[in-house]
């Protein structure tokens, strides 16, 4: 058994049912290739047990693809001479719970009492496997204190795991033989198929009786028992999945998987998981001598990445929600690339090239989706899952009315996201030199983005340069907008990079240029309007204030106070209403703020200054978008402003944990735990990369004692320990 | 073990995969309080068990309520020395089903020869009791023809039962002994409980071993005993279903009733069920001689409205699927008011009182939606579940492109319900003779409908009437017309029986008059409004052709021939498109011909002919509206073209019998069913009630030798033989 010290464990000391949503994401397991939330073992009224594996999809009404709920691997069910045990009944008499964030292992230890007056003490124990992503391990001991009698347990795959209401698998086939089982799904409209077996065996007293119980969607072996008072019985269970995107039959990978494993003892299995999770720490985690607060906080955000991020499969990118919830149906948004990804670049490179080549994997789609609106090259969609298509829902119900409907416009303007990947590609590469990955998969992604952007710009006489009409910015409180800041500087910097990309291209790897040129249609004139929007994008700046004005007539709309506000509980969107809030400068995350952040050296001291003063008093932080608090935070440490920037750090950092926003039931916010991350290193560590190498500047807060951080740079570990 | 005659048994003489999900709503069983659809026992891939409970209703994205499709009770599985029986393996030598009309008894017969070469003959038989609503019936033999072996048969509850791919259900808790089980769960949002109890016995051969699977939300029984060969082992299974809507602790009300029939031999649980069907079809059937198609076909129609009508409960309606399927969402529509109810008004009355109750219990639902509108009185939503409030959908996905939402106008414009609701509390009366109804609960629902109407309609100068603007008639292929016909006339004749019930009421119940005086506000500018507004209402027609014109406009509208797009197998809307159709004169159901079927003694020969001409041929009678059919076959009656009337009727009374319309599989066309009993009775047999009494006239079909049909007339079952 593994006891965590507190600066690597998640703990709860008591059980409080009101806060079992939030819990089951806070207590998820994973390993990148599936996640499995905080349910208990033996279920509780209203609990969502799920795991979700990547890249597992199917159709759903409305929001076109949806990560689909796996049929459940965990129920674990104790009867004590028939009474069976279960938080919502009887008397709990010690309850704790602990997620050891260093190896990924969730125990839970309870006494209880039953209704019956029986008093017992249960340790359970689960983790998936870092060593082979396709093993999920578990065992609870059970000790009876006061009395003698049968322990039964059983051990079930449920196959009828729903996800947010919706019936996705279509049972096969299964086999249940006393102490194995396993069960073959498909899901109905993807026709992807899974396979989980199961085996249940026990230790601790002589002659166990062993069951199978073959009801159709639902195996179940059942092992029983007589332990007297004082003695431990223990039940281990191991489950193995695959699906038909790992390649082979399913069944027959689960089965043979199962075997070589379904003797060894439990910290055998360990043994291997813990070796996985030294080498991934190794490059990972982040020490903060003198704030244990900050400390857990970011291991567990760090943690939440890891547990994320697809190790072996480069056609799966990581949702909003990672894989810990059915927030955002698993669709993936820009949060991926400019909030997580950098986490990755640094520390655990194959994984962010395995989440660029996702991207480059649905350039197909994303052209198809540019020649639709009638532009050539490529555009990605707002929200993408498996097939590459938008999937933003254009029209979902009201909150307050769900019989009326409401426009989503995100999924038709926010261009954005074709930028975001192209910087995200940029900075990969910048960090990692891996020049084979952009030779072959990121240039093209760049340069067929670039032809989209080159035809999507307009020019505008009256201003005097091209312009971006009618879209929106990362601040959605404000849509159909024209010369979004964020979008217009981003997309000016996109056509620089891949012109300079493009001579690189020709000079390092000219028969990649060639084919290329034949298949993006290259020419010179094409190349010319890049280099002509380029240098003629219209840049909103006032030189004689310093301001970047968000969009065209940003300025002109009413000027409110957030502070007016106050105290409140809820966005202000929520309290104006989407045409209300649209009609003010209050915004949902700091557009440009996001822009000076990410093209950091384009701008000035005294730009990034009169910015920050301007919009920060106008940024929903608390509850607008939960990408804000982290991006902030590196620009308060910026401007040295210390202080603000650790509270907006915090925020970021515990907006999980603590459930800050009142809806981390959904999933962990993926973007908020990369912005942690960055709020770290490129805010309190001050770490900065260039083609010619990298920096640091040491600018921690107060109560920190010390910042120790480690990041790849070009094939290397640099180890960075900052006073 | 009973054997129908033919004209008594729907057969499926061969087993078709792909015919699976027509046969599965054929071969639905029921009761009134619950059906369920024709799955099988053991399960086939791609399968839809249902068993739908009259008025279980939860939410539902879009749809707002949806009938909930129950536990499934039907699990039976079969193990042959452990080779489990099912249709998709192995060999099907001889098959045949049979849905007993007469008791509502399904039959299957199947010998089969495993994968291991295996032969078996099984018999299946199940019904819902007529004589107990809440008891299910099933049992199985099975008989090892070529070898010796162990027979497994397992009875399970399977509470995952999903209602088009959503979950319902929450578990709450559950019992398993070797023989008995019982399960508890609730539906999500409106909080009905739900309990089931299952008892599994046994006969055949000596001592059968017995064991309770307590896997949860699927209690399973299972009994294994050894047989010879050509030994014939039969398994019983019986289940009772309680819901919280019954009144009582389901569970316990589950568990009680099932205690006295558990130890009952089948033919002894059959007695009960033949002696209510023997009432039920004593007054209910229709005798035709020398027409074996149409005898069945009329039987099936009639069985279909027998299981769907509510005998104890007047909270619930019938759905425009009845409880056979999922189409619709067990939405209520004026299939039930104009279609279906006169079966029951003249063969079962307290049914028709039950479904008019339903109304009259939704009556202050009905009054908030006309104050909605900013109008007094009460106006029925087109679309009606439990809770009395409009269901339709105002958006659904197009099927041509579901990303894209198509706005259906229904439930803001087909106000016509309203009128039809009158129109059929008018007819019960007229037939029934049942004061005590009309003056506690008919009258108050045509006087508040009233009321509405009344405000409705405008003043047209021009016009020199009042009209109705912006209204769909039953014909849908025309949206936002002024002044249909069929509402105008209908509405007028409604103001002038909500007069003449007034003076009836003032002078037979002068209490309740007062009483309604007093809440719905009938003071004498009221009453004199209902009067101007019946007196002048704008009714289209020309004296000159006797034409009425559907809406204003229509005759300009582009008149194109059904015959110029023959060969087809699809509506007219879907060739031409929603808008395409609406700017020509096809029409989806005879809206005119409707309104001169209702109002029948309100036109005369020339008019009833003028208009039949025309709009015959411009109805898209096979692929429009199910509705359809069964009224243009009485109006071929009443002009006397016998040859067509019966080609219509046949279509009508065989459409979900032999899948006309390709869409069966989402339930019986209530409707339809309803209206091939209208065609019998009142176009061939010619039947009218007035207020003084009623007529009949033969005008049967060519090959009919002879009509009999039952009605009950003011207390009285008459017994017509016509020639």
């Amino acid at each position: 058994m593994l006891h965590a010290p507190s600066d690597w464990s998640v703990r709860e000391a008591a059980f409080d049912p009101s806060r079992l949503p939030h819990k089951e994401t806070v207590f998820t397991i994973g390993n990148g290739y599936l996640s499995t939330r905080g349910a208990f073992e033996e279920g509780y009224p209203g609990d969502s047990p799920a795991t979700l594996v990547a890249g597992v999809f199917d159709e759903a009404p409305f929001v076109f693809r949806e990560l689909v709920n796996a049929p459940d691997w965990l129920p674990l069910i104790v009867l004590l001479n028939g009474e069976r045990f279960s938080l919502d009944r009887g008397q709990i008499l010690d309850y704790e719970r602990t997620l050891d964030l260093r190896y990924g292992v969730l125990t839970r230890t309870v006494r209880w009492r039953s209704l019956k007056g029986q008093t017992v003490e249960f340790h359970f124990e689960r983790f998936a496997s870092l060593a082979d992503a396709h093993l999920l391990c578990q065992r609870v001991s059970v000790t009876p204190l006061d009395f003698s009698g049968e322990i039964e347990i059983r051990g079930e795959i449920n196959g009828d795991a729903n996800t947010l209401g919706r019936s996705h698998w279509q049972w096969l086939e299964q086999e249940t033989s006393p102490d194995t089982a396993w069960l073959r799904a498909r899901t109905r409209k993807s026709d992807i198929e899974i396979a989980l077996a199961m085996r249940l065996s026990f230790s601790g007293t002589g002659s166990p009786r062993e069951e199978g119980w073959d009801v159709e969607n639902h195996p179940t072996l059942v092992v029983r028992t007589w332990a007297e008072k004082g003695q431990t019985v223990t039940a281990q269970k191991l489950v193995t999945v695959f699906t038909s995107r790992d390649g082979g039959e399913p069944r027959v990978s689960a089965w043979a998987r199962l075997q070589p494993v379904a003797g060894l003892e439990w910290e055998e299995l360990l043994k291997a998981n813990v070796e996985a999770w030294d080498e991934e720490w190794e490059s990972a985690d982040i020490v903060v001598e003198g704030d244990a607060d900050a400390q857990l906080a970011l291991r567990f955000n760090i943690f939440q990445l890891l547990i994320a991020g697809p190790r072996t499969d480069d056609r799966v990118s990581i949702g909003g929600h990672t894989l810990s919830g059915f927030g955002y149906y698993g669709h993936v948004f820009w949060d991926t690339e400019i909030f997580m990804l950098p986490f990755f670049t640094y520390t655990r490179p194959h994984i962010a090239r395995n989440l660029l080549t996702y991207r480059w994997r649905h350039l197909p789609a994303a052209r198809k989706y540019a020649e639709k609106g009638g532009f050539a090259g490529a555009r990605f969609p707002w929200e993408s899952a498996d097939t590459g298509e938008e999937v933003t829902p254009p029209w979902l119900p009201d909150w307050r009315d769900p019989s009326r409907l409401v426009r989503i416009w995100t999924g038709d303007l926010e261009l954005h996201i074709s930028s975001d990947i192209a910087y995200a590609i940029w900075q990969y590469w910048l960090a990692s030199g891996d020049d084979d990955f952009m030779r072959e998969r990121g240039a093209e992604v760049i340069l067929d983005t670039a032809r989209f952007w080159a035809e999507r710009a307009e020019w505008n006489a009256a201003l005097g340069g091209y312009e971006l009409k009618d879209v929106i910015g990362p601040d959605e409180y404000h849509e159909h907008v024209d010369n979004d800041a964020f979008t217009n500087y981003l997309v000016r910097w996109h056509l620089g990079i891949a012109l300079l990309l493009w001579d690189w291209l020709r000079k390092q790897a000219p028969e990649v240029a060639e084919e290329l040129t034949r298949r993006l249609d290259l020419n010179p004139a094409r190349l010319a309007r890049w280099q002509e929007v380029r240098d003629k994008m219209y840049l909103p700046f006032d030189p004689a204030t310093g301001l970047i004005e968000q969009f065209s007539g940003y300025f002109g709309r009413r000027d409110v106070k957030l502070s007016d506000y106050e105290p409140r509980d809820t966005s202000l969107q929520m309290l104006l209403g989407s045409e209300g809030v649209s009609q003010t400068q209050v915004i949902k995350q700091p557009d440009v703020l996001i822009l000076l952040y990410l093209l950091r050296d384009e701008f000035d001291e005294k730009t990034l200054r009169a910015n920050y003063d301007y919009y920060t008093p106008r940024t929903d932080y608390r509850f607008g978008s939960s990408l804000g608090p982290a991006v902030q935070a590196i620009l308060a440490c910026e401007v040295g402003d210390l202080d603000t920037a650790y509270e907006y750090f915090m925020n970021a950092a515990q907006m999980d944990l603590y459930d800050l926003r009142g809806n981390t039931k959904h999933g962990i916010h993926g973007a908020a735990a990369g912005g942690a991350w960055q709020a770290a290193v490129f805010g309190f560590g001050g770490l900065k990369v260039r083609e010619n190498g990298w920096t640091v500047t040491s600018r921690l807060p107060k109560k920190w004692k010390s910042l120790n951080f480690r990041f790849w740079y070009r094939g290397k570990l640099e180890n960075i320990v900052l006073p």
